[in-house]
């Protein structure tokens, strides 16, 4: 979708080197490197290399970039729970599908889902974000509630918490993984599922 | 061991209602929710209500500041590692022993251990608190090996990634666990050790 270098030297008089896309990848670095709080308009168009009034020609300010940023993590997420196979079949078939699908997406939008992951509510955006990870997560919970009265799942599980460790396994992924270092996304997402479904003890 | 509320009212007159525990407790608060980065001696001085020379009467700086919270998460999760059941019998059942009194750590030292797996090695304390965290790893990762060579662990599992995925299900509690909201902290350990071992799946 959106490639990680400023396409340079290829915009108009208007927008210096950068599309909206590149400016984006961009700001999210600057973002996680500093936080969302502690990146001035200024600290971005040093970083960037051009004017704030560049800046302008393509977004209101700081807010619409953090929205963007977002609305990118959430809306990755947010497809997979429409994908076929998160909605038909076995429900723990969904739900492993779902945890595979989730790594992937993290893997693929990592600087995204970074900056997502560590939201804290302090702005509306941030706080309609929190809503719709909320959102995400009551979904993942269901899952797990209709696994377990399928019979799929090992009795006495709770499912809300559950929910809560599976995705904690997942988002930890954030602090260690990087492309390009090791093995690949497939067999990351084959080490979480395995390790989520099946546990580490030979059976 | 410590009280996170400041101990008013009893200090000497250099040391004005805190002592060093009861200070600590405060600076790692504000620690987590400003970053270490953005504190300064006048915030802390300022949240605890004291001068800044009466922070000088117990420690150095802030930097002294930091250590003490990072050793204290530290020395807690490293005691883990000599306690009897962590040191003998089948290293599967060592390494169920240490997730399970990972979380109980985890649970009972949240503020320091928030702080400790937040470090991002800015600074000199934080290099060696990140020194430290590898070598707690590197201590995981043998009880994996182990653990498979007795037999004990489904075939195929990688020790290095499944050490980080099992201990980033447990770090992953800091982002959600809080003392007195829903089930004991024995029930959440519980649920860490079953979904880690035994996975989700009716076998």
């Amino acid at each position: 979708m959106t490639t990680a270098r400023p396409a340079r030297k290829t915009g108009s008089p208007g927008r210096p080197g950068y599309d909206l896309d590149s400016l984006l990848a961009v700001a999210v670095k600057v973002f996680n490197d500093k936080g969302y709080d502690g990146t001035s308009m200024e600290v971005l168009a040093q970083r960037l290399g051009i004017t704030k009034s560049s800046i302008y020609h393509h977004v209101s300010g700081k807010s619409e970039l953090l929205e963007l940023a977002l609305s990118r993590a959430l809306n990755a997420l947010f497809a997979v729970t429409t994908e076929e196979k998160a909605t038909s079949g076995r429900y723990i078939d969904r739900l492993e599908y779902l945890v595979r699908r989730s790594v992937e997406v993290l893997a693929a939008e990592l600087p995204y889902v970074t900056l997502l992951l560590r939201v804290r509510g302090n702005t509306a955006v941030e706080r309609r974000a929190l809503a719709r990870r909320r959102e995400f997560d009551a979904f993942v919970s269901d899952l797990v509630v209709a696994a377990a009265e399928e019979g799929d799942l090992r009795p006495g599980i709770d499912p809300a918490l559950t929910s809560r460790l599976v995705f904690g396994t997942v988002n930890s992924l954030i602090e260690w993984y990087r492309p390009r270092t090791g093995g690949t996304v497939a067999d990351l997402a084959d080490a979480v599922v395995e390790l989520t479904f099946d546990g580490l003890r030979r059976a």
